[in-house]
C-alpha cells in the first residue's frame, strides 16, 4: 500500500471516511481487498517515479480478467509515456497538468474495430454493429476493464484519476493515437505515485440508503438524506477551501449550464465521423 | 476466498489460466487483491445459501468508492431477493435459471432521475441532460461501481455473473422495479456461492499484446495473435464440450446475425420511452 496513508485497519474508520459520521452503513465482511477499494481517492498530483517493472502488464491482466459481454472483448488500451503525446492530451483535456506529470497515461478504447476486422477478414457482414446497444456494450466493457486496473493499481500503492475530458475532442485524440475507424478513447487514466500534497482525502458519497434500494426503487426519504449529504460535503468543502459548499450546489453548477460540458454535447457527431452509427 | 478453487499462490499459474501457456505476459507485482481479480470466472449455478450479514452493504460501499464523473453519482442499485420478482427477471432474460437460483440479484441502474429531481426541486433547467455524453457517463458510472462490487464479492468467496439480458426489455424491468422516469437497468448481477459444478474454469482472453498498445494503436500482428487465441479457445471449448471451436467462430455467431441481439436493436426506442433523449 501507499506509504503516505495506509488504509484503515478498522472498518468503521473506513466507512466513516466514505460516508461521514452521520451516515455509516452496517459493517460487513472486511479484508485487504475491500480496504483498498474503500480507500480510493482520485489523485491529480504525481511524483515522476516510474511504475515498477511488470506493473503495466499486471494492470492489463487484471483488466482482461473483468467480465466482457459474450467474451467479445470490446476494448483496447493505449499506454502513453511519451511526454510530447501526454502534453497534447493534457491540452485536449483543458490543461490538466497531471496528465503531463504522471509517468503513465492509459487511454481506454471502446474498440469495435477489432471485431470489424474479423467481419472484413471473413467477408461476413456483422448486422449487430450499428446499434446503440452494441456501442453501450463497448463502453461498458472498457469501463469494467479499467476499473479492475484501477483496483490493481491501488493495491500496489499507485494512485489514479480518470480523465473524461478525452471526450472533449475524440477525433483529435483518435488521430494522435492512430486509432482505427470504429474505435475511440472513452476515457483516459493517469497512473503513478501521489505527491504528499496530492494524496488528498477520501471524498464522501451519498448515504448508502440513497443509492441502495430493496426489491423496488423508493425515493421517499431522498430529500432528507440529501440534506445529510449536503452537510457532509459542506464540511469537506470547508476543509479543502472549495467554493460550492453543498452537493446540491455542485450538481446545479455542473448540470444546469450547457457550457459546463466543454463541447461534449457534440460527441454524437464526432463519433459518427469515427465510424459509430449508434442507431 | 471460495473454498472450492483457491486462487493460485503462484503468478505464473494465474497468468497461464488467463492467457494459456502460449501467451503468458511478463509477471509483475502480485498480491491477494490481484490474485482475486485474475481468478474471476462468471458463474451460472448457485447454492441457495444467503450472503453473510452486512455483505450487501459492503458490496455497495465498495461500489460507491469507485470514481464517478464530477461526483454526480449517476447510478442506483436495486437488491432483489423476492423469488417472484427474480422469476420474472429470469423470464425477461430468456429463461436464465441462475437468476432464480442466486440468493441476491442486484439491478444496476443508470440513474438520471436523482439529479433530475434536484433540477425539479430547485426549479432550474439542467441543459446538460438530454445528450449522448450524459447518457454514456451514467452507464459508465454504473459499470465502475458494479465492477468494484464484483471484486468485493469475489474477495469474500462469492461469485457473480453480469446479466446484460436486462436490456432485452428495459421497460418491463423498469415497471417491475418501480423505477422513476429517466432511469433504467443497464445490467443485472447474480451474486451467491457457486455450486461445485458451476464453479467452472477461468476463461482465457486475447493475448495481452492484442489489446495493449504502446504510444499508438498498432494491429500489425493481430491476425497472427488471433490464431494463437483461436487455438487456446479450441482447447477450452473441447474441455467444456462447447460447439463453436474458435473465438473467431464465436464472434461470427454472435455478431453476424441480427437475431442474436434478442431484440436489443430496439433499445433506443425503449430508452426514449423511459425518458432518455440521447441526442
Amino acid at each position: 500500500m501507499d506509504s503516505l496513508t495506509p488504509p484503515p485497519a478498522d472498518t468503521t474508520e473506513a466507512l466513516t471516511r466514505r460516508y461521514g459520521a452521520d451516515a455509516i452503513p452496517p459493517a460487513g465482511p472486511w479484508n485487504e481487498t475491500i480496504a483498498v477499494m474503500l480507500d480510493h481517492r482520485s489523485v491529480r498530483s504525481y511524483k515522476p517515479d516510474p511504475l515498477p517493472p511488470g506493473a503495466l502488464e499486471t494492470l492489463i491482466a487484471a483488466a482482461q480478467s473483468a467480465a466482457t459481454s459474450s467474451n467479445m472483448q470490446w476494448w483496447s488500451a493505449v499506454a502513453v509515456t511519451d511526454p510530447a503525446k501526454k502534453n497534447v492530451l493534457a491540452e485536449i483535456a483543458g490543461g490538466q497538468k497531471h496528465i503531463e506529470q504522471c509517468p503513465l497515461f492509459i487511454a481506454w478504447v471502446a474498440d469495435m474495430s477489432r471485431n470489424q476486422r474479423i467481419s472484413d477478414a471473413e467477408k461476413t457482414d456483422f448486422e449487430t454493429m450499428p446499434w446503440l446497444e452494441t456501442f453501450m456494450v463497448a463502453c461498458i466493457d472498457a469501463a469494467l476493464a479499467a476499473q479492475n486496473a484501477v483496483v490493481a493499481a491501488q493495491s500496489i500503492g499507485l494512485r489514479t484519476v480518470y480523465i473524461g475530458a478525452m471526450r472533449n475532442d475524440p477525433i483529435r485524440v483518435a488521430k494522435l493515437l492512430d486509432l482505427p475507424h470504429q474505435s475511440f478513447v472513452v476515457f483516459g487514466l493517469c497512473v503513478g505515485y501521489a505527491t504528499e500534497k496530492g494524496e488528498g482525502e477520501v471524498k464522501p458519497r451519498l448515504p448508502q440508503s440513497t443509492v441502495l434500494h430493496h426489491e423496488r426503487y423508493d425515493a421517499t426519504h431522498e430529500a432528507a438524506q440529501r440534506k445529510v449529504y449536503d452537510a457532509e460535503m459542506s464540511r469537506f468543502s470547508a476543509r479543502h477551501e472549495l467554493q460550492a459548499a453543498t452537493w446540491t450546489q455542485r450538481v446545479l453548477n455542473r448540470l444546469a449550464p450547457l457550457k459546463s460540458m466543454n463541447g461534449r454535447e457534440t460527441i454524437r457527431a464526432s463519433l459518427a465521423k469515427l465510424g459509430f452509427e449508434i442507431r
